[in-house]
């Protein structure tokens, strides 16, 4: 059975601008791959709300979960969960269970729980809140799409409270094998390899080190057997 | 005037699934802001082709600059040129010019110019070349389209090749401040402040370092005397 599929929506005028550079895409690639959920597509958009309604109704409607990270907090630049809930056509304002967890956490803290922090219980009508162990503002569920903080600290630890819940498939298995040669030298016999596979996925990725051009080639696939015995084919074919 | 925009396509299953962290994405959405170009949207997809030439095509139609990164080498999992020429209904064949660099420069280092290599001057028709100074294999230009390699120093060079060609408009300019007050105390101000230089794209970027709460806000426009301005504003306000 093919493996759920996934796509990732980063909203950040920082990220587009080179200012800031982002570290989530790379996290959440490797927590989905050993989950067993297919990373198929991540866009980047800015803090503008028409580009963000229409990618995360793109996303929602062509895989199986999307995961959001970024503008969820309580500045004037945070319109992730207003985009959100207009995406679903649900009704949006503070709702009392967000509400009561800032409100006992900024006591606890002597802050105080004021308009711009109270956005931070601004959630969707229907979502399921998603836990946020590091500040306490949580993310939510709505339909299938996860919506989290762009903070990497808070980010992994909603990643860490959603993944356990999500079905996860086969957890895709991979082997590489590092070259010394050249792509042009290794790209015909890999090509034949890749045809005597065609259930796996081989790739092949340059580099230059001290001057020596070679290549990483990883074969990955959920079946361990096939990609042990592609990675014997592969290391036959270049034993030197 | 507006500013141009742009967007960029990274295509590669290695971002997706975790193995290699992308680095052209800052890069250059870095050189991009410097030149007076928007970046205002990214998308990352898979080694697929109906994947590659729907996001081609999606961004194209949509910003006067795409710039595309990885795909265009001599493996067989790289289809990036293929999929290019099949978005712009264009066919595609080795070209004599790119076929003449790739040869001169497999001769001067005694390899092989062959089939597979021979792959990578596979460029479409009424498409312009790209130089790449580092391995020689060219990118190339097809409509507004700039498709480029993804190892990072290969990509580094084309941008530097193809940027100056491009007409830029003001350069984005950004200042920021540090303060050390938690997002939920500043947002207030802050929301009038944007609200007093609408002009202006006021963000704030909150972090956490050794117990302290913070925020680094930062303002960005093409006008370096209303920048000021609002920083001037943006000091008294937050003067402790």
């Amino acid at each position: 059975m093919a493996n759920p599929t996934a796509a990732m929506l980063v909203i950040g005028d920082e990220i587009l601008s080179g200012r800031t550079r982002d570290a989530n895409m790379h996290y959440l690639a490797g927590e989905l791959t050993k989950h067993g959920i297919d990373l198929r597509e991540v866009r980047v958009v800015s803090d503008d709300a028409p580009a963000i309604v229409a990618a995360v109704r793109a996303l929602a409607a062509s895989h199986t979960h999307v995961f959001t990270s970024g503008g969820i907090g309580p500045t004037h630049d945070d319109i992730t969960a207003d985009c959100i809930a207009e995406a679903f056509d649900r009704p949006i304002d503070v709702r009392d269970d967000a509400r009561a967890l800032l409100a006992e956490h900024y006591a606890n803290t002597g802050r105080e729980l004021n308009e711009a922090r109270l956005r931070m219980a601004r959630i969707p009508e229907g979502a399921a809140l998603i836990e946020n162990p590091v500040s306490i503002a949580p993310g939510f569920i709505l339909e299938n799409v996860h919506v989290m903080a762009g903070v990497p600290n808070v980010f992994q630890a909603m990643v860490a409270s959603v993944l356990p819940t999500l079905t996860g498939g086969a957890p895709l298995l991979s082997q590489s094998l590092r070259i010394a040669r050249g792509e042009g030298d290794i790209a015909g016999p890999l090509k034949g390899l890749a045809e005597e596979f065609a259930d796996l996925s081989i790739g092949s990725y340059p580099f230059q080190q001290d001057g020596v051009h070679g290549a990483n080639v990883v074969i990955r696939g959920a079946d361990g057997a096939r990609v042990g015995a592609a990675m014997a084919r592969l290391s036959e074919i270049f034993a030197e």
